[in-house]
């Protein structure tokens, strides 16, 4: 009989926010699949790592996660991945895909997931929590509250038209575009806190965007909030 | 010394999907609130109950949750719990406030966490699994990749303008207007989801605009993607 394919969000860092759902998961399969060429490199892998130590007696491997925007390379390596994956499972391995925050958002895990389950594999998602959500929580501070949009807004050529939405805003991998994305901030007048490695090792606050280093970690995240609403709750800028 | 005053997401329905951190927070906790008047017929309670055992030993009690929208009467209940909740921490308790999905999300502890620390007691926001990554994960598909913007959408008045956002829109909290949104979307041509009661006894799944029942409950979430998306790994429709 064929093993199931379990993508499984390992939260945003803090290994205590994994599931027990994930940690059981985690347990029971024999084969563990974590992006990145070394594993042992793997932030998801680390984080599962320090909750789950039986780890260390499964097959831990690292899959590679192209980090081009060349389709065609990209559409070529997750083939590969999944065909691997699929041999596993023809084996009767269960196998698990690590894979930072949650599975649904942004997850590299869903590429090999649909390959697989669309050639009839039995497979499953296993939900974590978001890094936004954790930011927040750091932060001490709601994303929305009652009839509040929230909007998640994942690329730089979005955000200038995504500041005008109304609720608040989550701006995600800026990566190299933090100068630009700081000046607009700052143009745009609105509340912002953004939250640096949350739960990792080197995890720092800012509370305006005036504060933000231009060459912040790639794990950072944004919170931007309409002008006026209520920061009440919210720590000092640092 | 003071206690301190925990908010805690347990999740969108499965017991599992609590994390290790919740688990421990809550078996540290004196005393659990939980929204509603009677605590046993809380649904947060209830999840919570199945995961930690341990809270049947503990003092567990309800708070009202005022469902007006009259601004002044949540207020006020507001700071009555917020009352209540300073003078357990003032007796040197520590005070879990439980809440359904994540604590940052729409979550009434919030309310309670900001007026708490506005005072200068001590409060922490622990983490949940939000319920719309969890409704996509039981759909077996993700809520946005690569570049993809992803808007939630609390309130009826929001869907039509809402829908014309790029990205994929999550839209909750319906209730009664279930009828009139089941209009806009079959209008919108979009691709539509819904997850009823996920995780939770009455789970059910639908798989376009047409087969969404207009009396569904309360604790039901659509996801809309743009048309010609790919909906590869999504279940057929129900």
């Amino acid at each position: 009989m064929a093993g199931k394919l379990y993508g499984i969000g390992v939260g945003p860092g803090d290994p205590e926010l994994l599931t027990l759902k994930a940690v059981r998961i985690i347990r029971e399969c024999g084969v563990i699949l974590v992006p990145g060429e070394d594993y042992r490199q793997s932030v998801a892998y680390r984080i599962a790592r320090q909750a789950v130590p039986e780890l260390d007696g499964k097959l831990v491997a690292g899959v590679p996660v192209p980090m081009t925007r060349n389709q065609a390379e990209r559409d070529a390596a997750h083939r590969q991945t999944a065909v691997r994956v699929m041999d596993l499972l023809d084996r009767g391995e269960q196998v698990g895909f690590l894979n930072l925050g949650d599975v649904t958002v942004y997850a590299s895990c869903l590429y090999i997931h649909r390959l697989v389950a669309k050639q009839g594999y039995e497979t499953e998602l296993v939900s974590g929590v978001p890094s936004f959500c954790a930011a927040a929580a750091r932060l001490g501070t709601g994303l929305a509250e009652d009839g509040q949009q929230l909007h998640i807004l994942p690329q730089p050529e979005q955000i200038r038209e995504g500041l005008k939405l109304p609720g608040t805003k989550v701006i995600m991998k800026m990566g190299r575009n933090m100068g630009q994305v700081k000046q607009w901030l700052k143009e745009s007048g609105h509340q912002v806190h953004m939250v640096e490695r949350c739960g990792m090792p080197g995890e720092r606050l800012y509370g305006s965007a005036d504060a933000i280093r231009e060459d912040a970690s790639y794990y950072s995240l944004l919170i931007v909030r309409e002008n006026g609403e209520s920061s009440q709750g919210m720590p000092e800028p640092v």
